[in-house]
């Protein structure tokens, strides 16, 4: 942990999830395990936890389930006195989780949460980004409606002009909105990133044909090197994921520093909860790379940080530092630790 | 059981209801028990419990959580075959149980919920009321929307074609709707209603001011002969509830005939779940008349039965016929049996 | 606890019981909390936990539910060395909790359970008896069958042969047998016993008429006199229950030592778990009796180890000689120990 | 879904099943889960949930567990008005769920149950199969009792005379009934299927010979010819399965249309709930036969569905016609459903 | 809430609570549900509740267990950035819940804990009570060890010397300290105290004697001007408890004001959980008097919120001001809120 | 089972141990699962639940707690009366259940623990040891303290003097003592062993070196016979383990007869419970020895016994003695047994 730790500020919406126990199915269900998350939520509390301090934007309604949304994220140590409060409802979502041949399957229920309806004027830049080192957010904010879009502008601008690192995590979801509009408007919010994660065909990177067939370098490096020139991007990532069922699955991350193209290790991974694992890789990315380490270790920390991930239930990442450097140092016999 | 049973029909919303376990309050709360229910729902649930026929009237989502509410209709015997599926979600609300000082709070989450956006030719009245005696709804669903005012219109108008016996609820919520749009709606909806429970002053019963002070059985005759004779009202009860503490209530109610006042059995009732006493109340009473008992009787029916609800957790009742007897007729003293 | 502990050997069918969790109704179950218990195998770990040495005498299916049965026996360190094992199932039943004025519910599914079809040279007597001070079974397992009443015989045969004190508890539960059947079967079970608890008509005894109106102690004494010159019953006792609720009893206790009748203090209990009070009555009685406490002290440690009772889940007791001789003492007042 | 749906009738017990959280084994049980189940009723909770109409005959007592299992149909859409009620108990079966080297364990304790001691004067076959498809029982029924095999026999002939399609699943279990006893019902059970599943050497054939070594399309072939030569079956069917563990299974199954046989894809499957899956490889059939589909897809419908149901906890179905189609068409990666 | 919102610094342990579910006996658990608390934790947590800002210090030992209690206080927004980290264990309690006339049982197992091993070279007083209103400690730190003694001197010594207002709960706890030692070291305790709580006799407030008959407003008066002249507190409280049963109590609460002696009303409550509602009345007075009520309203704002916080499972209160000044103000009702 | 059931006697402590549901983590959960286990204590429950006669020796205090993990023993049958009670503190520890490449971890709590404080002369070792064949005890206890070590060697010497076969595993712990001091220890208490199991280096067996790379018969061979003729030991085992992930291992085992080395069958684990894995090889393997099994056999007994536990929850085995047979016999299909 560095002696003066470094300050990330993350804005996004927090959801209650609610999930049937073990793999009941959603028509089996008598009771919900509450869970809350969201994208930059969880990569708010996986930082904090690896020793971070962190602030998450948001917007919860007055009510008891507003507050049980900031209590979450306070519990883990995230700074919450900027998540405004007002609205009509908490976003909320249902998982059903699978097993086997059996997909997991997610209900959303978040439109005209409180964070859909948020105003620009409602937050105070300035005191945000006091001290910050580096600002998170991604394409599902942009995504939810008009307003979204325009607080996460509003925030890229304030977090630019005081020269904060900044990154992106695409994250496109097809239930928010079409590609059409995604592709409106994701473009112009990389061209404030330093940092791209996620990126697929809505900024202009062919990931479904990169993955179409066998690991094709070159090609990859060429696709990279196109957003470079394009977005002006320091870091480009890619997370690999092959799914041979709903309870295992083999994961690997790319990351390309303007030069090269580095590949993490491949972890065969356990699935407890498949939820949240793409905010971890982000998590751990950010972690390693504003704790001065090497784009490959970054890298590999945050794919480590993934792997862990998959074995813990709910949204959110509660891997120590220490534990993700110890997977990623290569021991992942699982031995009991005592 | 009657041989041939009679057919009630029900129309309103059915939610999901989420409550944490036990006493917990929102912000302890790490799991929540589901349930199914709403007014007219859990009327149709308890009268099919009664050995009745009953068809319910609704829309859920074209997803698993509307399959969900259906089959808890369906799972006590509910013909469901005329709940429209589409819209966009599931209303919910969420319940924290109170006990002793500390009341119950209800959040509700059903705005934009499938039957707020329905539409009146979803629906084939014709065959809904086929072969029905009775048809129950509440001042719930005007509630909701203008869509639903209509719906609730179009029904009580196919109902009174066919010469069915229309019962209606009141039941005032004012997180739903104004005082004023009320007071506009619900008079022209008792315009329908052969029998109405739950009179208050949105249709001109000052319900509070009769209930200030001791009982004053003249000003509450006054009051039932002005509400039958603008309405026409064949009966007209109201319930009559001392709220000791959450844990604790004491309960009786009221039916005018158009003669007479009868007043049932008062019953001191400890508190397992609260919500949906007034229902079962309404669920007794239509048992009590559409099987031929006095209007006294069809009264104690109806309180007793409310007074077992308050002991069954959930939002709907499942004491039967026979239970809601023996509690009607005097044993009260909840001996083991065996 | 005496230096050297009384040994007691008790006799009876364990069941397993399955009960809803909190108030649910049996058809809103999806789960069953599982215990274990019986009349005569509630005393018996009753007394174990006094301290006193018991032995069990049943048998169980030669199953892993058998196993559990005995296995929760020796938990509390009842001896089951004399438990049979084979026949074709365990003795079933299912509770469900009432509260207020909604009683609780039981469905036994016992029949062709282990014990019904014993057989009297499955027992070893001389050993059971070996060293044992007191033999206390009930009219439960002469009413499950015609083997079950064989056994009985045969073991208080065997007991008294030994001079050991017999306690009988009459029990009579009318779904297992018809009182005209009972009444010619316990008059004869009633001939070996020292100690009679629960009398009722079966033997002679018009509880019901005795407890009809205001406590008339003359009636009583004649009758326990009666009781006392046709049987040679050295105690008799009766308790007495005011069910104001399933939620709310008083309950106290007469005891007829030859001479007196004592009535024990009157307890309000709260009810968290009504069944298998009245075997703590008899496990306190015993324990009292057997300890060399006078009968009207011993009929106050009954009636206090069921008042304890009322507050613990399950079938049998679990409350200390240090905990009821607290309350008897007078602290009813339920402060936190610590 | 068909525009008209079809209706599918099948006979036989429901059991309640009573199974240890997670893999606790019994002896360390304090609580179970409760789910209903059995052969038929599985049968038809799936066809229902696939959209079809349904109709269980079966008999259940007369108490509260009885409509608990009424209910737990009826939650699906199942047709029980033909279920009878009376009868001494239902039939229960304990559930201890293995893993790894650990298998399963089963404790049947249905002996006694309402089915066993059912009277074919119960049942009003012409309105059961009035409009009826399709018929399936098992060898479970006949095994159960004599009344049950005469309640078998009345079905099978009164569906026969109404030109219904009948499908039989030989079910062969040991703890019912002698092979012997199965030898000679059986075959004459045979002369009215249309359809054969898992057909054994109660009826002539050799699946252990079969089995046993690789895979020999002629011998299978010629025991197919064999059986169809001697019963008149149009269909003949055949799981094949390997146990690797109580975790991880291989399933595929075989499919004969009289002339040839159809082998389907093999599916490895993570097991959360083996129970049942046979029955849902004959639902799954059962849905491909009836809607029109040729039997080679009949068959992969059958065994993508059994693979979807070993990733569902309890002994029914619920998967989706959908989700069956998206397995059989090769997406078996368990992707998250966002 | 006040604009500027007040800060309050308490000390203390904060332990790990264990608690079999329901009303279960230690020796039938076979989990245990979790809380934190500890009386000053559960005094921060509760202001911190009331919207004041609030800080705590405390050592806890530096594994999860530690960071998990940690965590418990920043879920409600209480500031641990003054918890040390290091020692052996963190101290626990188990809780067993009692009814009725069975007492409620507390296990001690804090031995040994983290905050009994402190130096006072771990904490920063400057930093700590930079920008303090309040200070609020108890006799129980004094009371686990010398080294808890010389930590609550030295806190006390640095908030008088900034002239911070301090409060003291006497907490006298047999199981951590004589009488005797006690009454040595908290006399000195109270040298610091402006606000003294729970006085008794080890500073010379005969308590007991008190409490013994009628209350006697004179007495009280002379034992509080005693106290007042020894001591120089500003204000001293004393709560009044009867226990009818462990089900049920009634409390209310004196406050002296150096002139005046004012009783609040007195509230019959229903236990949920009894743990910690003594805290819940020092939270509360020390919110009324923080936010400038006069003395006899901030009585009244702290007994109704130990009222409520019977009703709420944990050692802490949540309960909102409102939610306290509704019952304040007269609505003991219970009443749902929807 | 022998028909004269072989009595072994262990000596160890027995803990409380504490795990989050599911593979939760520490600083996730709300709620404990509670078993209760200890190397020598799961040793005396397996060779329990396989038919013999089991006495446990050990210490526990005289509350409540001691008392439930004196009744977790009795539940399955092992001889508790050579238990003392007193002392301060049950030990505990905490299990978080790892997954995948996550480790489970283990936090213990037993300093201070009843059996660190324990007195020899607290027993009596000539009742303890009447009609014992065999004597087993660990490393743990004399790593616990002082008083631990003094206990071991007493009931050692007892045990050789009466001739009792004693087995030792030897079970080092690093968070209980150096291995400076275990080594001073331990070859002391292998001086009175006959079969030693789990030998390292604390007694001079190289069991890192020995691992490190392939399988060398020949290493281990020499390392045995060194053993062997420096403590005269009559079997040497020695487990191997390969770990894929915390979900999957692979086990065999080694035993040195004193001529050759025989390797068990090797057995792929899936992973419900990891912890007490090793006591159960230990209890098959004496189970093996004491009923005459040739040494082979007995480590193949011990190695299934292992593997089998892998798949039951909490610290101690409940397979039974058919259970390992059958898999010992090469079914690991884990078909369900019905």
């Amino acid at each position: 942990m560095p002696s003066v730790p470094k300050k990330i500020v993350t804005l996004g919406e927090i959801m209650m999830r609610l999930s049937p126990p073990g793999h009941q199915r959603f028509v089996q269900a008598d009771a919900f395990e509450a869970n809350y998350g969201g994208g930059e939520a969880n990569v708010a509390v996986a930082l904090s936890n690896y020793g971070l301090q962190t602030s998450f934007v948001s917007k919860v309604p007055d009510n008891a389930l507003g507050q049980a949304a900031i209590n979450h994220l306070r519990q883990f140590g995230v700074d919450t006195q900027h998540v405004a409060r007002g609205g009509d409802r908490l976003g909320l979502y249902f998982l059903e989780t699978g097993a086997g041949v059996r997909a997991s399957q997610v209900i959303y229920d978040r439109a005209g949460s409180a964070i859909s309806q948020v105003q620009v004027d409602e937050f105070d830049f300035d005191a945000i980004f006091d001290g910050a080192d580096w600002f998170h957010t991604s394409g599902i904010t942009p995504g939810i409606s008009d307003e979204g879009a325009e607080l996460t502008f509003a925030a890229l601008k304030a977090a630019k002009a005081k020269g904060i690192t900044i990154s992106v995590d695409i994250n496109y979801r097809k239930k928010l909105w079409s590609k059409e509009k995604a592709s409106q408007i994701m473009p112009e919010v990389c061209e404030y990133a330093d940092v791209c994660l996620g990126a697929d065909d809505t900024i202009g990177f062919p990931v479904a044909e990169l993955n179409d067939g066998e690991f094709n370098p070159d090609a990859y490096k060429k696709a990279f090197e196109d957003l470079k020139n394009r977005y002006g991007f320091k870091y480009i990532t890619s997370t690999i994921r092959k799914s041979h069922s709903a309870s295992d699955n083999s994961i690997s991350a790319l990351i390309y520093d303007g030069t090269d193209i580095h590949q993490a290790k491949q972890y065969n991974v356990r699935i407890v909860d498949r939820v949240g694992t793409g905010d971890s890789y982000a998590s751990g990315l950010i972690y390693g790379l504003i704790t001065g380490m090497p784009a490959a270790d970054a890298n590999e920390f945050g794919i480590a940080a993934a792997a862990l991930k998959h074995t813990i239930p709910g949204d959110t990442n509660h891997a120590t530092v220490a534990e993700v450097l110890t997977l990623m140092g290569g021991d992942a016999s699982g031995k009991v630790q005592r």
